[in-house]
């Protein structure tokens, strides 16, 4: 089953365009979890339990992991994922970009030693360097088009032949991209006009939104900007105003309200 | 010390502007070292001793250690060089690109954890996601500005306001970049055309040329069209051509010839 089947399964079976991300920042843990980093997995691992109903994705962000050396931890919840929440798309999001060999070697971190169904990787080196995630059978390539920080038009805004960059990465998505894999592309929720400009020019590919919840993006502008024409096509992300929800004992509990509360709010857009 | 006086010492001491990648390939070890992915400190210690004295920086691609778990080798040999060359500059290479937290966290993983002088990032999500490498005291930020692949000019040649995206990268380096920390760029060598013109927006600012050796780039276009005013400037980078020179138990004496060899090409060009 490719990358696309599974998403549109997890959207199904979860009526949910919510993905949780996992950003496992160990001096805002609750005081219930004292051991820092070497809580890392646990963490995590509530906050999946938690919320994996709710939710058609987890997205951990490897950064959180490889600053502090808990690759080990990363790779433990990444199976607990695929395990426990098999109807659930894992995405890594890592932002990989480099040529040749180079980039063969992430496509193997993300789907090999992570199992991730997809990762996240930036355009600037071009096609050729996007390929061997594309050419990876069965897995997901999500592309940086128009990221959510405050800078993000600086480069990606530039008018190239008439359009900002960002539209022609959209546009090299939905046409060359496409044709080699299952291609997704990573709009922030910070920016809903460019959204709905990226969503006119892919059709029904999935768009990753980070930038809802703490990052201050507006659910209702998101969903009505980004959504296909099946009323799908998002995976709306949430990282921080999930995780943190909460400092006390139960902030698991709290992390499942705020996922329910998110998914709920997501699913009433009219 | 900072990263511009660290190379500059480098660039003295060594009288050499090669920089030898470490790019581990168990596939490609000679027989001597049976032990696969265990064998990667090992490999990459003996190319450290045997072209430690003829490069003015060693260049660990974090891809080939990530891929098969081999992250505590790679702090190992980080420290190794650190140690035992401690006036050769150590250059992660990892082609980081995120925003805020995140991007904080990646500088964390390589100036901390790894303690590398100095990274290579990925400019597309925009001057604000380069802040915290360039804000890191003493640290360099290497900005990937024109690839050595062949598919690079892809979008990095794109034309946007009369100059090609590639040279707006390279003007919001030698400006605004610049001012926030020891900037230098990544062009490579199998464009010694577009060096050239980065070059003469760029200053004396360094400029990191991969491409030589396995991938073709030639020596000679390279140092004429890259070198500054004070004939130095260039990070050269050679990765398979050095470390897979010889397949035999003498693999590192083969290397260290292959390195001279090309530390001389580099320093006999008029």
């Amino acid at each position: 089953m490719g990358f696309y089947q599974r998403l549109e399964t997890a959207w199904t079976l979860s009526e949910s365009m919510l993905c949780v991300g996992l950003d496992p920042d160990p001096s805002r843990f609750p005081d219930s979890l004292r051991g820092g980093v070497r809580d890392i997995e646990s963490f995590c691992k509530q906050i999946i339990d938690t919320t994996g109903d709710l939710v058609c994705a987890f997205k951990p962000q490897i950064a959180y992991f490889a600053a502090c050396g808990a690759e080990s931890q990363l790779e433990k919840v990444c199976e607990y994922i695929l395990n426990n929440f098999p109807n659930v798309v894992l995405i890594l999001d890592a932002k990989r970009g480099d040529i040749g060999d180079t980039a063969a070697l992430y496509a193997r971190e993300a789907f090999e030693r992570y199992g991730a169904d997809a990762v996240t990787v930036n355009p600037y080196l071009g096609t050729d360097s996007l390929a061997p995630f594309l050419k990876t059978p069965g897995r997901g390539t999500i592309v940086l088009c128009r990221t959510s920080n405050a800078g993000a038009g600086e480069f990606q805004s530039l008018e190239v032949d008439g359009e900002p960059l960002y539209l022609r990465v959209a546009r090299t998505a939905a046409t060359t991209w496409r044709k080699q894999g299952d291609c997704a592309l990573v709009v922030g929720a910070t920016y809903p006009e460019e959204l709905a400009r990226v969503r006119a020019i892919v059709g029904d590919m999935p768009i990753l939104v980070p930038g809802i919840g703490a990052q201050g993006g507006d659910i209702r502008a998101v969903v009505s900007a980004g959504r296909d024409a099946n009323r799908r096509g998002l995976i709306i992300n949430s990282s921080r105003a999930v995780l943190y929800a909460d400092h006390s004992p139960s902030f698991a509990a709290a992390a499942r309200r705020v996922a329910l509360a998110t998914r709920d709010a997501i699913n009433a857009v009219e």
